[in-house]
């Protein structure tokens, strides 16, 4: 974190260098991210990211959205970028990125967003893509589950300060549940270490990633945790 | 860039890797930044900035503001951060971080924006700024002069595709350029090499250095280059 130098921010180890939240899906069919926020650019090129069919959005804060611009790389490639948000999330990507959305002339390899609102399960390729509304604070978030073959494989809240029993009975059995865990502590707009394991436990989930993670929270705290529950980091790759 | 695997692109020489412009100034009296891109946090926690006084921005583009909502690690220091643009930027600025500058509740360590509308020279300590509109593309872009004690010390000119002669006149003199040198070929918006060549050679900079430099212009051409024009690379310092 700019202006500290805690434990963690000056740590050497690398786990400990964290960007804003953001997952990258590759299937048989087609890839999609989840948000762009402002070190989206940054992450593509250290992945080596040459493949992006859609992105969707959880919400507009700005650590979700601000590398939305940077999508031009890849929506050049078929002359458009489809985007999936709820309708508030994309009412605030027009407003922010309003010369992407309302551009007249259509400049060879600027972006040209193709709007998608989600207001329920959707399809890419063979995954299915369910939006999971949970509280982030007084704000509303959509996390995702993601299905293949009728299996729950992965649920994605990156931001949430709680996770409602109905929420929490659509994403039981999850293979793996990446889920909002700030730090020790309680706060009011993410969930704590303790409660992201409360919800990892009630959901039954296979496996947990935390993430969302700040800077109370060494990786070397992953040694305190349950072997099922891990702190994802940047670069982290599983195979589902 | 992304999605690109030229020579620049996968060069292993430092200076090639390039995030967006900006310039950070160090003054006795305070410290400020011109323009807050999607980097710049990337770009604050690199050089280890701990004091940042103010904020200047040249124009609204993707890859001058994206970064704004970092800037919430320096405000929290005195409760506010004071910003200087355009009317036109300013008012960018106020749509796309709505929350920032409309916020009721001030919650500590958010970004609490005071707004100078920039129309004319003006004092941050000692060092005098003086707006300097020029043409890029069909936008208008500040670049900006710094003087101290009577003395042109740094015309910045990131963004321009032309520079007027009454602006010229301006900087005539100056120590150091620091201007717009996309890459060998001309450009609709951007100075290619040659015509930031002529600009340096007509306002007789002491130095020039480019920047917003693309990949079509790797390092290695300064060779190329006079001695009095070097192309700037990320993490540059100068003493003036």
């Amino acid at each position: 974190m700019i202006r500290c130098d805690c434990a963690v921010c000056t740590s050497s180890d690398p786990r400990d260098k964290r960007t804003r939240s953001s997952i990258y899906i590759e299937t048989p069919e087609c890839a999609f991210v989840v948000d762009t926020g402002t070190d989206f650019r940054t992450q593509a090129l250290r992945e080596n990211i040459w493949r992006l069919d859609a992105v969707i959005f959880t919400h507009s804060h700005t650590d979700h959205i601000m590398g939305f611009d940077d999508l031009r790389r890849f929506g050049s490639v078929r002359g458009y970028m489809p985007v999936y948000a709820s309708r508030d999330t994309m009412n605030d990507l027009r407003r922010v990125f309003k010369f992407a959305f309302e551009a007249e002339t259509q400049f060879p390899g600027y972006l040209k967003p193709e709007p998608h609102i989600v207001d329920g399960p959707f399809q890419l390729g063979a995954t299915t893509i369910t939006p999971l509304p949970v509280p982030h604070g007084r704000s509303p978030v959509n996390g995702y589950l993601f299905e293949r073959g009728g299996k729950k494989l992965l649920a994605y809240l990156s931001d949430c300060s709680e996770v409602p029993e109905h929420i929490g009975a659509q994403i039981t059995g999850v293979k793996v549940l990446v889920i909002d865990a700030l730090r020790p502590n309680p706060h009011p707009t993410h969930l704590s270490v303790a409660q992201a394991l409360e919800v990892a436990e009630r959901v039954q989930a296979e496996r947990a990633f935390f993430t969302h993670v700040a800077h109370e929270l060494p990786h070397s705290a992953e040694a305190d945790l349950p072997p099922h529950a891990r702190i994802a980091y940047d670069g982290l790759k599983l195979e589902l």
